[in-house]
């Protein structure tokens, strides 16, 4: 068994990651252009016109939204031959606002079938025609589950077969993003639980604005054209609907146009049908500095009995001055009883968010390298430090510079950088060491660097 | 029995009712902040994009009307717990235009259930998120009817049980706008038999516009985003295609933008639904100095036989300056035929209109505080001033000034404002009472001051 | 038999007949104020909205197609009485683009039946309220088939029977137009295998852009509102989807605004419905001095097997500058293999479309006032020319001039044109004439001029 032995440096080799991923990036793009064949691909490409737009002359996100979900859905119905439905959306970071005029160009694709779920991921481009030129807008990945047979059964998924060497990182990250989604509210109980976070942010400011001030309350009513093969709603609709309200809600509190950072990770609790009438409510959480979080749910009307919990989501919002940097937000003062738990959960959510930030950015002068090891960090930092290093490991240009006492160095160079890589055997009988390594908590016995 | 008799000082009172009516307004704004739970209540809030937008950069009217519509439909259907169909709109005024950026706040909820239909009020209001103002744009009162159940068989409604202050206003009220709903036809036929508008405009006009040249003919296809659960056409839908055809002939007129001011009340003849090839056709009816009426029919296109009549509305519009103030129109010539009627009856209607205006206008300064008493008018204004003495008397301010021979005279003092009421028990069997007061034509008999 | 014996001075008559068109098309206004009654006659009127606008805040050609293909298929089911699909789409040149509030016209009409197909002929013209001018935008003739009866039976249609002199004309014109349709490809395949084109141009040009720069892949799931009778997809949704593919392809060439001139005549290969994933791939195929044509394919994805081949369209588009001139647009360097072929077809389209122009143009200042007689035109010119001739037979203003020996001499004077026509008897039995005429391969056999 071989165990990459290079945990600990975790934080070191995550920077090192930041230029690895950059390349690869330009590598992808040259990759495409030789025409891989993978079925499960689709191909979207938009011209921004007023219509898709907001007030503001750019591409309304809520649009943008429906586009990657439909595409993602194509690509899971691909591969799954039968109807499909967003199960769970992971985190978006949106890095550029795109203009009318300007093309959006989506790919989506299967990266992984579990048993009845399917992980889609989607790449987000924006084409200046004039400029000749692209950016990144975001990455998506959204897992779908195919919709169940008139018999009531599941329909069991073929699995995918990796190709490529990006295919095959690609299908074995997939799973460690699937463990980070199931874990990822008992992350946010967890870093609830420490209290630490309490004291971080004092709301007893003067000056702050009433929560209730930003409540929104509205309603849509689905029709055909929001559902896929005319039954069930599609996703991305509905986070549009909802990425309606939270924008309002972000207004109130900041009297200008606030622009879509970041929505969280989310599930979508039940299904939405034709005819059902969909209420959202949306109101600002918590208002840090330069930005503030919405919280948005989604439920269905009920003729009888209470509603169905549909979706709850969290957005971050800045509001950008002329100079395209973020303003100064107003505080808020959360409303009584569970406004106080919203706010502190706000605080949370932004801590995650920030650490994955570092771990991901590709920017290594903006912000720090990496994510200074910390007990409360560990639970979820871990995860993504594994997913980075797979991806990295699993790159074939890696050199074997040394082999001593069964334990061998590798080493691969990348323009500026240099990583490593110690693998050494083990002698722990394979039901053994998986039982050290799948429980976290199980880690100081294997970790003495561990606290 | 008690019975206001202020019947004759209405003019007087309903000009302290404006003012009273404007305090309201405020307080129902507080109101609604301490939650109320009316279970028929929808809100529904959105951010006025440029896909809403007419070429003025305004929220469309049309939109507008969609949104209406559908608030007011989820509203009753909410009540009925089974689909419903607009089946009449109440006169609507326009006080403000919305620009791109602004917010759409609307509010409905269903006022009073009658056997099988009901009344939906509601109420928009634009919001400037960076001002943090809001603005009343219109109210509007639309019944709804329930879809026959595939027996044939029509829904009974369970009543409404109004539980505020204010929704016993409604309630009451509710009654008395049905009763002007229902005479509204004999209303303008009564009004076209004096004769008297004939002298008051003439048209022999060297100048004025053939009406012809304002003819504007077209057809729809009702596809299932227009429908209701994929069948009977939204009222609001419909509204909206005939809009589109009425502001091109009013720009045919005025060769300029035209600004929609007031939608006459009016009745959809028959159901329509997905397949429906809808004709539209308009024609301006009569053009006043600073305003022009449109009329508009909307038949369904029949395979065989004639087509099915489905709704004709009149639309006032306005040119408005840079200082948006209105302009002078040019006159009209009427059409030979059917076109004398039209443009009589279309001054029948603004008559009816500006009187109604004088009513519940709020602002005093602009017009007068009344309609003067007159045989010409009577018949439609006392219905007007009973609903806001009703609304006036329901009001919880009133106090005992002094009673004397069973005579009691209340007061309420509000801002500037003194009402006063006269209440006096009256010997009469109820059953006459009734009878003498439901039946107008009976009012010589017990009002000796009715000509 | 009367047979017009003019049709070797074709190209001189035809450069009589632009102006003679002009002055019909005025009078076609004149004699639409008298309001005739053709059943089949379908008018709609639309305000351009920022909702039907393309980035340059002009009318989206997308819309303008829909709106077409709508009208007409709604002329087509009011002839048919049942449902109907677009089956193919003539030669469509946009003459003016329109810009938002302005108005579009549009009129469709059922020129003749066939068997199982009709035409249907579209007049847009787009309508400035402020001004109050009209502007021709387009003509366009479609061909329609009723969709099967569920026993999979074609519907037989009923003739229709012309009443005016203009409908007459239409109605015999539309024989000619279908010939040409149906011989379309085969004019194609004609002017290729002469191979002449092949030296015309030559494209080894150093700074000539590679074609795959401009390739563009895109898919459109079809849902209920983009298809007739929740069942077939519209033929107008189709096209306005492959539009958007068309434009990226030549924005990405031209790095600029692709203004779209010409439509080429294409046929539907097989329907679309509900549910379908619309594959949209586009190309640049050759560019030209000031026009570039780009080559669109829409497929149906299908679970298994091939995907269903659904249309294949050629576009043209030019990019004008700030005087709306024609700008000079790069080269193209086709794609191995297949891009040749798109390449030299490309250069044979182009051809017919510069000699069509010619024969239609009115503008007689601009361009030659006829196509010269050569080898390489005549099979594709003479149907041209047969039409054009047909319409102006068909006028009824001509006037004996002088009969000699059974041949007689006809004038008709119309402006500053002078028209002649000699019309002779022919002693052959008609099923005799007609073999000989019929079939363009007998030519030689009665025309001595041809070569």
């Amino acid at each position: 068994m071989f165990l990459p032995s290079a945990l600990k440096m975790s934080s070191r080799v995550s920077g090192h990651l930041e230029k690895a991923e950059e390349e690869e990036e330009e590598e992808e793009e040259e990759e495409d252009e030789e025409g891989s064949v993978n079925p499960t691909e689709v191909k979207m490409s938009q011209i921004v016109m007023p219509c898709h737009s907001n007030h503001q002359q750019e591409l309304s996100v809520g649009q943008l939204l429906k586009w990657i979900d439909s595409s993602a859905c194509l690509s899971a119905e691909r591969h799954a031959g039968c109807p499909c439905v967003t199960a769970s959306m992971d985190d978006i970071h949106f890095e550029h606002t795109i203009s009318v005029g300007q093309v959006v160009n989506i790919k989506a694709k299967v990266n992984r079938a579990f048993n009845t779920s399917m992980e889609v991921g989607v790449q987000v481009s924006c084409e200046d025609l004039f400029l000749d030129r692209h950016w990144r807008v975001c990455h998506a990945y959204a897992t779908f589950v195919t919709q169940r047979k008139n018999t009531g059964q599941k329909v069991i998924l073929k699995p995918i077969v990796p190709h490529t060497e990006k295919e095959q990182v690609e299908y074995s990250v997939a799973a460690e993003r699937r463990r980070v989604r199931m874990l990822h509210d008992d992350i946010i109980k967890d870093l609830l639980s420490h209290g630490s976070v309490l004291q971080a942010d004092s709301w007893a400011v003067g000056s702050a604005v009433a929560a209730e001030k930003t409540k929104v309350e509205s309603v849509e009513l689905v029709l055909p054209p929001h559902a896929n093969h005319q039954v069930n709603t599609f996703g991305g609709q509905i986070m549009a609907w909802m990425l309606n309200v939270a924008t309002i809600a972000a207004s109130r509190l900041s009297q200008a146009h606030p622009t879509l950072r970041t929505i969280d990770m989310f599930t979508f609790r039940g299904p939405s049908q034709v005819g059902d009438r969909l209420l959202l409510r949306a109101i600002v959480n918590n208002a840090f500095k330069n930005s503030m979080e919405v919280g948005v749910r989604a439920e269905a009307d009920q003729e009888e009995g209470p509603n169905r919990h549909i979706n709850s989501a969290f957005m971050t919002f800045e509001v950008l001055d002329a100079h395209r940097k973020p303003c100064t937000l107003p505080r808020i003062r959360p409303e009584p009883l569970e406004g106080g738990r919203r706010f502190q959960e706000a605080i949370a959510r932004k801590k995650i968010r920030l650490d994955r930030k570092y771990i991901i950015s590709r920017k290594q002068g903006e912000v720090p390298l990496s994510v200074p090891w910390d007990p409360r960090n560990q639970v979820y930092l871990s995860y993504n430090n594994v997913s980075a290093l797979k991806m990295l490991a699993a790159r074939n240009k890696w050199r074997l510079s040394s082999e001593k006492d069964k334990v061998r160095l590798y080493t691969m160079e990348q323009k500026s950088t240099l990583s490593f890589r110690v693998e050494s055997k083990v002698d722990v009988p394979a039901h053994r060491a998986f039982c050290l390594l799948a429980e976290l908590s199980n880690r100081p016995s294997w970790d003495i660097h561990y606290q």
